[in-house]
């Protein structure tokens, strides 16, 4: 297996150091628009570089990638930038006749009229419409394969098939208790696509009512994470979970909750306030003259790189899956769940905890794909896989799962 | 007298709006970094447009604000920009051998080590600096002539000439009850200005301790504002009059209280933690490629331009200087104040409260300095000259200002 990864940011890095030590794939060409980031990321490899080729490349320029793809004969693209760039990646890779594999979909936008109660176009809408392309191409793109999304959906095809008869709800929980010293403000995950969640209408999933939308940061409750974690409260956001787990999982209700905590929705709440939190460009003076910047673009350029925060870090960050329904004419609560120790994701890879748990499942699901146990075509979420194989992986790679009866 | 405006902002605007009906000056030039913008203004002056003539200038092109100034054969050059451009107009000025006026002080800069108890360079040390300079050209730089500073100052001269045998403090207080219709966040001024006003070390003076510094938003105290306006939160904040009143006049104490009210320091709390108050440049991509911007600037830039919202505006606005001391032996304690109702300035003028309010002082300084009424060679601030026929001539303008007795 040759793959493109795009994108040497946070999770592309340590994407880097997780695939670097499996044996599964041949070559991994390294691309970012920041060409020296690229070259940053494959240097820190040392002696294992040498399955490792930085290069520059615009991912909003899918011309380029799909020569790119070409030029370094890969079968699979596996996508690291932020959402904006899902469509000319999935496109570029389809034309290069690749697989390819992302960790978010493509992006949402809201209902023109009543944001927050319709959906209008919902994540991954714009990708699944060209489902019938990559059948007829007997290529697989397999997306949301992140952590959340990602290990969330595995973990609920997993409850599906082995833990209930008739499944009531499956809630996607996300908590830590990670702190930054010295920061202020210092958010452990893209500020980017960090906004871009809180801040559009959460989705919410009931079979007898189909998709709809809230206000954001509805409906908080106090989720008591494993591990010790413990209670953090958690709101609705919107996430990919809710548009893929009703696609392949029959349940009467699936929600995504954020362990965000009070100080941060406030500090989300300001910047939508203001406006900063726009990705329209806006006019404004710079060293080269007038030019137009999106202000999200600024924020997240202003704040440290949460990737660079791994040694002022502390804590464990918990990703998982609740589920409620019925086993055997019972009644019946599992949290399925994987938590990354800052400290054990720093001591052996480098990389902070956040990232890491990120960067994991896509190495694990390529493993998959280049081994044939993951194969299909078609746009594809995780749950559409055999859950068993990857969760024995992931405990192969050494960050074993968790499963909690409550 | 020929006057060289420079900046067509909200300021800047409602100048030339407020001197065109005054028949002091023989010809205003229009300077804007954004042509069309001065353009704008000087349209908008209708068939009082000819006294009037728009040019394009860059406030920090120090020549080229010099070469301006000869071209039109301007006597002074009135500054209406923000604080960043103080310097080169204040040299360009002098170099022009013009007169100078401007509505602030050269920026500060904190103490390196201890910013929040120690003052590092003051607000205008470096315009006050180059005194020599301006009397030996026999020159005159009228600084810090706005409302606030500006007319605040001359009421701390009147009451020390004519109210009080000794003072005890003087401290400013401004307050207003303006709501803006349909905007969840919307400053009245310039946000620019504003942050870095209320984020810098706050300055007090004291007779015998000289000027020190405190944290951000310091000495909550609820001051009751008239006409109106009622009880308003005000906190200590860097400004000008805290080194302009002390220069000319004794005081035991001089500070400067602003009634921001408890949501907007949260915002600005919330600028600062995240650091999109700087104004050092971060690298982004723009559609021009990646350029340096200042972030400050471009929470600016998606804020809606405060000079724009007087439609959407309801309420008033007061700047005044509180007074307590001594008279005849016994104990007093006045404010005088100056309220604008933005429903006034918007049907008299067209421009929205605080920024006429802030307009009108330069203009009516210049008109005593073309009289000959103030004159003087150096940088002086507005307490150095006579108080009474600047306080008469406001009430010519049609806004008088008032005084109570506590």
């Amino acid at each position: 297996m040759r793959i493109l990864l795009v994108g040497a940011g946070g999770v592309g890095t340590a994407i880097t150091r997780i695939a670097a030590r499996r044996p599964f794939f041949e070559h991994m060409v390294v691309a970012d628009y920041d060409l020296p980031r690229a070259k940053a990321a494959v240097a820190a490899l040392g002696d294992k570089a040498h399955r490792f080729t930085p290069v520059r490349l615009d991912a909003a320029d899918e011309e380029a990638v799909t020569a790119t793809l070409r030029e370094h004969r890969c079968d699979v693209l596996l996508n690291a930038t932020d959402p904006r760039f899902v469509l000319p990646l999935f496109d570029a890779a389809l034309a290069a006749d690749a697989d390819y594999l992302d960790m978010a979909l493509s992006m949402s936008k809201p209902h023109p009229d009543r944001p927050y109660q319709k959906v209008g176009i919902k994540l991954g809408d714009e990708q699944f419409a060209r489902t019938a392309e990559w059948v007829n191409r007997g290529r697989l793109a397999l997306v949301g394969m992140g952590v959340e999304p990602g290990l969330a959906d595995v973990f609920a095809r997993y409850a599906a098939d082995e833990l209930f008869d008739e499944i009531e709800e499956i809630g996607i929980r996300d908590g830590a208790n990670l702190t930054v010293e010295g920061y202020d403000f210092a958010p452990s995950f893209s500020i980017w696509t960090t906004i871009e969640e809180c801040l559009n209408p959460p989705l919410i999933y009931e079979k007898d009512r189909g998709w709809y939308t809230t206000e954001p940061f509805s409906e908080p409750e106090v989720f008591d994470f494993p591990d010790g974690i413990g209670p953090v409260e958690c709101v609705n956001v919107e996430h990919e979970e809710v548009v893929l787990v009703p696609r392949w999982i029959p349940a009467q209700r699936v929600t995504f909750k954020y362990g965000l905590g009070e100080e941060f929705i406030g500090t989300l709440k300001t910047l939508h306030a203001l406006g900063v939190d726009r990705t329209e460009p806006v006019a404004v003076r710079t060293d080269q003259g007038t030019a137009k910047v999106s202000p999200r673009d600024v924020v997240a350029a202003v704040l440290p790189d949460p990737a660079e925060l791994g040694d002022r870090m502390r804590g464990k960050t918990c990703a998982g899956t609740w589920v409620k329904g019925v086993k055997d004419g019972r009644p019946r609560e599992v949290y399925l769940y994987h938590v990354v120790d800052n400290e054990w994701s720093m001591r052996e890879y480098g990389s902070q905890a956040v990232v890491w748990q990120t960067a994991v499942n896509p190495v694990a699901a390529l493993e998959l794909m280049a081994e044939g146990v993951w194969k299909g075509a078609g746009v594809l979420g995780p749950e559409a896989f055999e859950p068993r194989p990857f969760l024995d992986l992931l405990v192969e790679y050494g960050s074993p799962w968790g499963l909690r009866e409550q």
